[in-house]
């Protein structure tokens, strides 16, 4: 049934019961893809109900060298979840519980299984949400937030997850509780073993518990969309934008073909060079001095348009666009490498160039899209995996783009994470005496490299 | 003339030159302290000029097994810098560039040893600030800031040092550079080792260039004092105004006796139990109304007093009872136990409750004021240092009081770091699996020990 030791299976079956430990086919295919479409099936598959089974399952699997996989929802784009070294998944679907809201302290303590809307949902009769908004807010976990560091558009105001974590209980490679950080926004005791776990993807410790940083929610949104001849104007535009003290809430990007595709599908958008998207929010009397300041931030060379939107539906409308590319997208053509890579925001037009440069060198349709405020910007190629060719040109296209992205002073991911898939272009980001460096803190937390094997960082 | 090995001794001299390489008493007695008024020679005080030399002197003191000691401009609290163990010291005094200003991405390049104001007075042309603004802000530098976590009271709105760092280059105890992060604000690439470092108070890596994170500067500031009836009183006001979406620019508490003290004083200030400053920005606009919003969600149960300050003028005079805080503390008794503890923003009464009864119990002054919105205050207890007796209630009270902070879910330090002032309470803030968590990383990337040996983790 198992590849795994016969006393593993035992040990881990005795810990956590019928209904918390599986070995049978169907649960283990269920545990063994994640959004980035690749698949590996792992020897079992571990539902923990608290802290301590989660140290426990860690401890069994140490003597034997047997993988540790943690796992959300598996909505991560890279990867990151499948156990391609086989060994044990860790779901956190049964450690979903929201243990404290505590409004004063503006702060949530959570497992890791609870789903992103589920914590957003509650923590509304407060008055406070929890600031990541990844596009798969409705399905992801608030672990695989963690995990990943995850972002979303608001990140641009409010930060991505990493900024809005205060503390961690975790369980790290020798199955030791590690509790760190906690119900304070300050902080300068020790070392910062919090941010170091957050982004880690699971290969450094098995998060099972979140202090959550909460904020007010805002009262009222609204937003602009302005269009511009081309994506410097647009860019320049995105400078003016951040420099002044009314941070927008939101401050997405579309380029050319973002556009064109939109207009083919029957969207109402003029033709342009590229697109912003604007958001505004605050309390009924600061709302409408805030877009102001926006609207006048964003007007200057290149211009070509621009719409308010003040009230929700109006919004709603400004927003469709956006909302109608992920789905367009896929009428391009069926393949898509989504790659969420980071510049300097005042590289973004250069970025966009390199992204027509190599769409046109490579005879692949590519549409850059994404948070422009943070310089993350979404590059999807878009192919016919069928097609051996297409495919082989698609990633001649993406080694073009991050080393395009590498030359322009940027990162690899924003908010996706490594995973394997860009794990083997970590050694073109960082120096070999960086890379070492993160080896050795990997080292010291896992020693034995059973936490997600093969993971973030490219075999030696 | 120095205790170092001679041919280390030769070596840095070579390496750095007669104004680089220091070994006479008068520059070993000048950099053996800080402001924890503590002290201890160093055997040679080493002041390069760039990041290759800082990797030379610590790639030479390896061997020899020689501890290497960052040091900024000495302004520390914690001891941090007092290089107890002897070795070298590595002043930063002569890596003072600010390398790049680039408004476009928000961000500033800068070696660690620019002064925190000197940066501030280069940003302001271009309409932008650097959040971090410790009282030592004239004198401190950026890379005394990073080491520490360094606040101050806009944190309560932009965050603390570790929220407003992008990227670190730095050299680790095997003398490696590692490049870690960079002009970006969104990053899931790899491990988070900026944050960590911050804040290691160079015990992991001397930090030789660092990217920051800059803001707008608002156009213009306007403040509330506010006086309650009790701390209570006070707490739960602080939690109304957190709750809200305008963020205060500053949120600052004093207790009973910090009132009392500036009374005594001859300070403008009523007989009350607590007094909030409460600071709004923004642009000539929006500010009104921010101010409006923070002075509603100020008044409640407990208020005794509410002044308002829209001008420059009135403003300073409304900070000058905070400015006049520590000067007076000078009067009441010339040694002072300085603590920033951190609690949770709901346990601030308790907090004050407790340095009341810790006072009585051990007939001292206790004075507690800072920065209320992040649960960051500081507990000043006054004493005499030539009389044991009160010495030895001092350090009793000490005591009492951090285990009354950890008690109350709260940590030993927001902002003036652990060094060795706090080592040893290192383990009841952290748990025996957490510290060993610390110590591996640590060992990571220090493997032999040399970075500031003694500081942060108490010994085994």
């Amino acid at each position: 049934m198992t590849a795994l030791p016969a006393a593993l299976d035992a040990e881990l079956s005795a810990l956590l019961g019928a209904e918390g430990w599986r070995t049978d086919e169907a649960a283990r295919a269920a545990h063994g893809g994640d959004d980035s479409r690749r698949h590996a099936l792992p020897d079992g598959v571990a539902l923990p109900r608290d802290r301590a089974q989660v140290a426990a399952i860690v401890r069994a699997c140490r003597p034997h060298h047997v993988p540790v996989v943690a796992r959300g929802a598996g909505t991560g784009t890279a990867a990151g979840a499948v156990p391609f070294a086989g060994g044990v998944v860790v779901s956190f679907a049964r450690m979903d519980r929201i243990l404290a809201i505590s409004p004063g302290d503006r702060c949530a303590v959570v497992e890791p299984g609870v789903p992103n809307a589920a914590l957003q949902q509650a923590l509304q009769p407060h008055g406070l949400f929890w600031a990541p908004d990844p596009s798969s807010a409705e399905h992801c976990t608030v672990g695989g937030n963690l995990a990943c560091n995850a972002g979303g558009p608001r990140a641009v105001k409010y930060g991505a997850t990493r900024d809005n974590v205060l503390g961690l209980v975790a369980v790290t490679g020798t199955g030791e509780l590690i509790r760190c950080g906690g119900p304070w926004t300050q902080d300068a005791t020790g070392y910062d073993l919090t941010h170091l776990i957050v982004g880690s993807e699971g290969t450094l410790a098995l998060i099972v518990e979140a202090t959550l940083r909460l904020l007010p929610r805002p009262v009222a949104q609204a937003g602009l969309r302005v269009f511009y001849r081309d994506a410097a104007a647009a860019a320049a535009a995105v400078a003016r934008l951040m420099a002044q003290p009314q941070v927008p809430a939101m401050l997405e990007f579309m380029d050319r073909s973002a556009i064109a595709l939109l207009r083919r599908n029957g969207s109402d958008v003029p033709e342009a060079g590229a697109m912003l998207l604007v958001e505004a929010d605050g309390d009924h009397d600061i709302l409408p001095l805030a877009l102001q300041a926006l609207a006048e931030a964003a007007q200057g060379e290149g211009l070509l348009d621009l719409d308010v939107a003040m009230d929700g539906a109006a919004r709603d409308r400004l927003w469709a666009a956006r909302r109608a590319l992920s789905p367009a997208l896929r009428g391009i053509a069926p393949g898509k490498i989504n790659e969420d890579v980071v510049v300097p925001v005042s590289r973004i037009p250069d970025l966009v160039a390199a992204a027509e440069a190599l769409s046109a060198q490579h005879a692949l349709p590519i549409v850059v899209f994404g948070h422009a405020g943070n310089g993350n910007l979404h590059v999807n190629i878009m192919y016919h995996p069928e097609d051996a060719a297409e495919s082989a040109r698609a990633q001649a296209a993406l080694e073009g783009l991050f080393a395009q992205v590498i030359a322009l002073g940027g990162t690899l991911s924003g908010e996706h994470g490594i995973g394997v898939a860009k794990r083997d272009w970590m050694a073109r980001a960082f120096d070999a005496p960086t890379l070492a460096a993160m080896r050795a803190v990997k080292a010291a937390l896992d020693p034995d490299g059973i936490l997600n094997p093969g993971k973030v960082l490219p075999p030696l």
